[in-house]
């Protein structure tokens, strides 16, 4: 991370932006209202420019109808800003493209022509089994150069094998150094924060280990279901889905040691370390620490939903996995010993991500003895719905007939109430203004995707082994009560009233 | 402190409370509205008689008139339930009393005939030379018994020596066990939560020394001057006025070893050991370390006001201190080589107390070079104008434009806006509330006394033999320019942000 992002005093240099899958949904819903972010903040170079691509024959004044429409439909009405929209619809280009065959590739080349001495960022919002191709033919058509960087979309590949194919045919054409893997997590604001939690406050940083924090507890609860993609979402399942990228990244974050300084390596070469301690899974722990869900019929904010096996498209003979649960850990000196419950599920009564770190109690305790189970101190991080920050504490209650009792009290930190004149940025426009930079500090490196995969692997492999079916959940439901029974047989219990 | 105290659960018992100086200011302004207060809340056992005692002749029709308009002046009009208004004022009773003479104690013992069973409880209203007078006579007078307590306000003396006259008078009819000597600090709801912050909270309890803790600032600043009372100021000085009580006890609380319970006598044993532990005055730091303040004219809330020495009844050659600031500390193996900078004025900007706790800087800093002086973590308790808590930790900047910068940023606890639903209670409350329950832990002992006048005599003495008139410094400014240069020359600041 250089001296001039850390001060974080310049916006991004001129770029040429291509954007593969122009069209599609990520593009539509979260790229452009990104990028129009961005414009209307003052960030992007006057000279940035902006070059759809999409297999659909669109004219360009058609293209920037539908972008114009994008920015209506997913662009808050009081930020639609009327003179930065016009300066950033003026931005856009557009190119018919088939993605799978060089021939059209020289479009981009010519589009680059007078463009060659900005450095190019090439997007691949489109499936990863043509990340190879595009970037061969990229390559092969002259419309890259020393400074061109790529950016990729999860998930990449389904397994440690087929993720190393793309990253291989990947890296045929762009080193490492200048691809930038999305986890679209790490462009959260509250995830960025972990790192100034951790490393500026010496209060957290100093007792972020083993001697002081009893467990971490990680959820991230999806209300929707299956959303029409029975047929993608079956392959893969909530392991590959959302374990494997998005709460291995928050592990990464809250277990790394600390880095000696925030360049993009010093910080990944940490997350690696805790990819690499991770706990394997042994067969005990299959039984007893592991749960994988599958969703059944059930109610969902007050709507009857279908079942996972009675979804559009549906094999009912399915074992696959909407939900997991697991007590896991890094088997490392700052954290031996240390349980990180993490579960992910899609229909859970609401959509909910957060970290919560629980520490130690008080080594002697001197209050009442009927509060002495009353849990001392939380640090709750939430992601999801709203992004905030809360340290639970014990205060004395102020009541005058309670004498020496305790209370729970928040302190809070509500992004928005305590700066109320903040907008909170979208990650992706976060991570667009990273890679417009050239910073990949919140990008994924390639062996932190492998690691990642290599664990996940493992389990799925002792899954398949044994073939049992998942455990069923009504959908509203916090998943399979063995997934309740796990945290419980430890005596401690998911935290749920934030 | 007993466990039906802890758990909280029972109001006072039954109890005969004389009042003497019932007609003085504080009974007053803060008693009589304090236990009214304890009267709507219904934490008076129904039985619990209160008796006036003062010099002026009342008819017992005239005092109960009195106490009315007092409750009305001084108690909230929402507060003033007219039910509890009646129970209240059909408790009291009132005897005219020459305090001096034993004479007419015999009303007393009359007053307590049919209510001996009860405890009694004498609270001494007046001023500290007539404390011996008046135990000895309600001794004589047969009016005690082997339950009855004293409670006494300060100053207890104006030195170590007087104040060990006055503690043996009362001792000579109270034993120590009976005796509870008021610090009105110690009553305030934030004060107490230092016990709870402290030791329940592992937090900051694992951290609350030298190691974590960098330095500790008390400030308790009061905006008013003399208040018609020139005289008896000048006799004591801020020194004992303020620090010799208010501001050692919060010495006490803060830097005292966790109690092996609450206990009265475990906390006050904990609490001399600080006191026995302030650091001596040497002859460097009187130079360095400590600065005495006397304000002139300025302007106070817009308001012009005149100098010390220009109050009306002042001897104008006076070098009574009005401000005091000093550096000190606790030498020990907990605070060894962390500095209590403490200080304490008349005619401040504003009316402030609050204590800082400033923890250590990051052992290794890694974000910008230019926030480096960002101080990391402070704990902020704050006593008044608003009791809360809060805690200043450091964030991640949320703009977009901020790369990884850091912010601070509170986590705030005020007790109005956390639980809206509860009133904090005037410290008063909760120490007659104490009496009545014969818990002492909120009391003063007195080896804590005698311990707090050693010290302050020594500095008094070393005040004396150099004879130096004290530094000058505007009404309506935060005291002498050398008091904020006492704490810049160790490269810090007073802390004036909450």
């Amino acid at each position: 991370m250089s001296q001039a992002n850390r001060s974080g005093q310049t916006a991004s240099t001129e770029i040429d932006l291509a954007l593969f899958g122009a069209l599609g949904d990520l593009a539509q819903r979260k790229l452009f209202p990104a990028l129009f972010q961005l414009e209307r903040e003052g960030l992007l170079d006057p000279n940035t420019r902006l070059l759809g691509l999409a297999r659909q024959d669109y004219e360009l004044e058609d293209f920037r109808k539908q972008i114009d429409k994008a920015l209506h439909t997913y662009v808050k009405a009081e930020e639609l800003d009327s003179e930065a929209l016009e300066r950033f619809l003026a931005r856009l280009d557009f190119r018919q493209l088939d993605f799978t065959t060089v021939d059209g590739y020289a479009a981009i080349r010519e589009w680059r022509q007078d463009g060659l001495a900005r450095p190019m960022v090439v997007y691949l919002s489109v499936a990863a089994k043509l990340y190879g191709d595009i970037c061969r033919h990229l390559d092969a058509s002259g419309s890259l150069d020393e400074q061109s960087r790529v950016v990729v979309e999860k998930p990449i590949g389904y397994d440690l094998e087929s993720s190393a194919e793309i990253n291989d045919a990947i890296g045929e054409v762009f080193p490492e150094s200048r691809v930038y893997r999305i986890d679209h997590y790490l462009g959260k604001e509250t995830v960025q924060n972990l790192i100034a939690l951790r490393f500026a406050n010496p209060l957290f940083g100093t007792q972020w280990n083993q001697n002081h924090i009893s467990h971490v507890e990680i959820s991230v609860a999806e209300q929707v279901g299956i959303e029409g993609r029975w047929g993608y979402f079956d392959e893969a399942g909530q392991l590959r889905d959302m374990v494997q990228n998005h709460l291995l990244q928050l592990v990464c974050l809250i277990a790394m040691d600390p880095p000696a300084n925030l360049d993009a390596d010093a910080i990944r070469d940490e997350k690696v370390k805790v990819l690499k301690a991770l706990k394997p899974f042994t067969d005990d722990m299959l039984g007893r620490d592991v749960v994988r869900g599958q969703y059944t019929a059930g109610t969902v904010n007050g709507k009857s939903v279908p079942g996972y096996l009675e979804e559009e498209g549906a094999n009912t003979e399915s074992h696959t996995e909407t939900f997991v649960a697991m007590k896991t850990g890094v088997s490392n000196w700052r954290w031996a010993g240390v349980p990180f419950y993490i579960r992910t599920g899609k229909r859970m009564p609401e959509k909910l991500s957060q970290i919560i770190i629980h520490f130690r109690q008080q080594p002697h305790y001197i209050f009442d003895p009927d509060q002495r189970g009353l849990a001392a101190n939380k640090l709750v991080i939430r992601l999801q719905p709203e992004e905030g920050i809360a340290l639970e504490v014990l205060t004395k209650d102020s009541g005058l007939d309670k004498g020496m009792r305790l209370r729970r009290g928040p302190l809070h930190l509500d992004f928005n109430s305590a700066f109320p004149k903040t907008r909170i940025p979208d990650a992706y426009e976060r991570l667009l203004l990273e890679v417009m930079k050239g910073q990949q500090y919140l990008f994924v490196r390639r062996d932190e995707v492998e690691h990642a995969w290599k664990w996940c692997d493992s389990l799925i492999e002792a899954w398949n082994d044994r073939a049992e079916p998942p455990r069923r959940y009504p959908a509203g439901s916090w998943g399979p009560v063995a997934s309740i029974a796990m945290i419980t047989q430890d005596g401690r219990s998911w935290y749920e009233d934030y």
